[in-house]
């Protein structure tokens, strides 16, 4: 951490930072520029609130040098964390395929598309039983309902289920029920919720923020860590921009840096980010092709029968061809299914 | 609501829409121009999943005409919205000054702090005891200490309280202990907590996401009122962008845009929109002058003491300087304070 | 076009909109909601300024329903453009891949890279001759002189070039040197530039701007198309957001959207959008999976010795790496180099 | 400037960077952290390409310490610039009001605004003769004539023109006929014409990039300034986000963040910065308030017959009322008119 000083910063001023920091057991580090006074702080700077240095008289700016995140850093753990789900792993060279409804609705319907999505190769049931929805008008999911309707999908097909949570009020219904707890977008800062997962060994699918940058995504990964969790998936799926042509920008590059800064496995969900069945397989097929761990994909047997997302789901037919394209690139990229 | 089909769309796939909208009990307006083919729908159009008419076979895009959200429309409600909190109003032309530290710390500290805001003026007396932070190794606020404290800092002053909830674990403390229950800008789309707070009948501080549109923010006031809660005030705390200079951009158009979609008070956070001690004053008298409600401002009698958030932090000498400056230009504006 | 009439509007009002549409030779269908009143405009609805009929008393806003280009739109012209540069072809099958250095630097520098990038594969020579540099202290490009020693690069390699115009002063040379003509980000709305570049018939490299929108792009394109150029080939190179670990967020999803939208052949600029060189890998690879119609990519043989964009510059052999994986995934899109 | 090496850099990659600075007449100041080594840079360091030194192996990333901006900086100038256009002062507690419509249409009509803006306190004509359209379909701007036509309104009324230049082609006629030169938001870093403007001593109206950020917009005065030409005016005019009820996004906080960084005066555009003339009141006030050294407001005696941007013009009455409270702001503030 550097802390750039008030080019017309007093001696008094200086000095009264430094005493903070040593006080805190960390080194101190002058050096007087042209212009301005620079203080580098060595030591375990992550314990510092740069807030509460910043509101020292004279303090112009905080440079940082050191990420923030500890345990999700690669620098500390160099090696891929593989999250092993029962036996089916994703991460290093295993992908995860997740593939399923937005919203689970009938018995019937999830275990048609389970047993559809599987025969085309992935190795996740995903279906959402809490929706986290714009309108309080709009349908809200079938709730803990929706839990036993995934299981019993579980149950005929062998895939383990991911499903969002939206409250702690529910968590032991999860970590009773479900494989894969997802985070969703909209509750990435739901620090209670992060501080409650860190205390389970359940793995977590964790969605990045609407707008969330790189850095806050894995400080949450980092909440849940800290707990004691770290059995941890990234999920990239579009951050907000202006564009209205797609629901939100996906955000490919966010592959590649994640894979310097941490050892996450980080998956990819084109049906969200995009916001239409058009755009997943490009989408997908990018995705693979940049590194990344998996896919998330909405797949419906009837989308114009869905009850939330219709418009970007695939088809099973239209799944089954991406797959079979997705499996090329894939091997490719020397990963296994 | 507008359906536009797609141009090489067939007479089958009009067809299936428009029995959809009618079994629905809605009303249809086909028209057909040079390109395109319009279906205009006719009705209550807010019970609609624009989602499932986009996964209808031909529909190529959908064009809202109303607003979705209809308890918070001003067009149902031409009146303003007076929160009543014990007798203190906030909306028409009633400000209300919410100020105080970002974290309370001790006894000692919040007394001494709400005495000198009420001297200077404030009306309500803000301080976190539960705090989002982004690193879970920041201090993560006092809790339950914390709202005792402030209850006391209440008897000693009379100034009603305004402090932060995370969790739907801590609703029956707040609904006991808190004037204004304040939802942070990361849980503005914490579903499950929105639906909580409509169940109760406590003043609600709905603060806007950090990337939220104003109609996704009204759509969060939608669902507590939804719930039968309509005692809300809204705060704009600044929206993310690329600038650095400063932590948010502080969206000011918000104010009179908010006062012509809804009834609903809004006020505005200058200090977490900013980050800087030095912005507070100018964008305090800007968003009066732009017609808010009331401010959100940090006061801390020592800021580099100060747990949290220090460098965006009046003291107390600087509040009542630019208290004087708010008075001027709140009377300008014939609000009352 | 749709127009939407304010809830409270009067028949007098409805009546003026009416009066000027048809003055205009549209037709028009008017449609009474159970609140709004809504006009449908018909016929060509492109020679409209929607500003225009916004400023009329009564009008609460315009729905756009067409598309606003016509000369880069797929609906008028459904097959691919394919771009010929003497021979060299970009869309439809064939892909485009130019690479080079960011600015030319000597004769000897630009020989020898153009030579290296041949024998990788790539089949454009790009280089800097102007360079739009943010600070007037840095390096500004060798300018007329760049434009030499790139001829003299293209006579020893074949290589048809491309280089960016940043002026109308310049259009002549330009014309008469330059195999494409590249127009940076930063001028994709100099209109004026746009303009001049119409009446000729070279073809053209549009960079997307640093926040343009999709529409605004090919609203660009149809500036040059409106001349009478119609050799576009449009450059997607990563838009500005928030995020800080990546210079720009590259959006790949643009690719199947302009590909939905337009007929116009769309490459990728991994080097810009990312900034890093050990981005461009991973990017370039998800590009050529998302269907783009090639990359432009920078090399370098001395990238500490670059004197602009030193560190998102591929050493020649990173390069001839990469392109042995873009080959491997053009063959499985059936495209050929 | 400061320099962080890859925690597995080597010795040599140090010296060498130390190298290339030394040989820059720098001055160099190793300090090696826990995981870091830290190179800090002594001197004029404005002169070094950042993207340079990021190309060395082991660098891992540069933190600015000094603003990239010299001429535009307060730190090196500290008092107020103040603008003279022929005896009407901009900046310091000088207001520059520019007010007009958004194009120049006839005669009568620029002579009828130009007197009835200047009876209501307007001290600037603005109106657009070259005009920036995103559609090449609608009306550009009368041209040259509508340079005379400005001048024509300045005898009879004595009101100095502002106006757009979109192209160095015209430079001489804008330098002979036009008392202050506008610079649009497409053309902030139209960096050819920066030049030319700075070769001119004509007091220049710089408008903030449609997503630029406040360093770059500084960073084009300085381009300005380079040239030898200081006599900038800057005008925030909202930035570009995803906020969709207004055209843009206002930034009233860059007003106190420029007023820090720069001692250039800085104006507010409310109209094009919201697009709604309902807006143009509550933030022409909010501007004032936030210290704004002027406004530009667009007017129009007609607005239905606008021949572009007519919905976000004030009529004159509805002006002269804007402006009666905009003057009880600036007394306030302690400015002139």
């Amino acid at each position: 951490m550097i802390i750039v000083m008030n080019p017309k910063c007093s001696e008094r001023e200086v000095k009264a930072v430094e005493n903070e920091l040593t006080k805190q057991g960390l080194g101190v580090n002058l050096s007087q520029g042209s212009t301005f006074c620079i203080i580098g702080v060595v030591g375990e700077t992550r314990i510092i609130d740069p807030d509460k240095i910043l509101s020292f008289d004279g303090v112009d700016k905080i440079l940082k040098v050191e990420e923030p995140f500890k345990k999700a850093n690669r620098l500390f753990k160099p090696e891929d964390t593989i999250v092993n789900v029962d036996g089916t792993l994703v991460g290093g060279n295993h992908l995860g395929i997740m593939a399923g409804p937005c919203s689970v609705e009938s018995e019937e319907q999830i275990i048609e598309i389970a047993k559809s999505i599987k025969e085309s190769g992935a190795n996740f049931l995903r279906g959402g039983a809490f929706k986290p929805r714009t309108s309080p008008y709009s349908f809200q999911g079938l709730e803990l309902e929706g839990l036993k309707l995934l299981k019993v999908a579980k149950k005929e097909t062998g895939l383990p289920i991911v499903t969002e949570i939206m409250s702690t009020k529910y968590i032991d219904e999860f970590v009773n029920n479900v494989d894969v707890i997802q985070v969703g977008a909209r509750n990435m800062q739901n620090f209670d919720l992060l501080k409650e997962l860190g205390k389970t060994n359940k793995p977590i699918l964790l969605k990045r923020g609407l707008s969330a940058t790189i850095e806050e995504w894995l400080m949450s990964a980092e909440y849940i860590m800290a707990g004691g969790n770290e059995n941890i998936i990234l999920c990239e799926r579009g951050i907000r921009t202006y564009e209205t042509y797609t629901r939100n920008t996906l955000d490919l590059s966010a592959i590649p840096v994640i894979k310097k800064l941490s050892h996450l496995p980080v998956i990819v969900d084109p049906s969200h980010a995009t916001g239409y069945w058009y755009l997943v397989e490009p989408l997908a097929k990018a995705a693979i092709a940049a590194g990344a761990d998996g896919l998330m994909i909405e797949v419906h047997n009837n989308p114009q029968c869905a009850l939330s997302d219709g418009q970007q789901s695939l088809k099973p037919a239209l799944f089954d061809k991406v797959m079979k394209k997705v499996k090329v690139l894939a091997e490719i990229e020397g990963k296994t299914l």
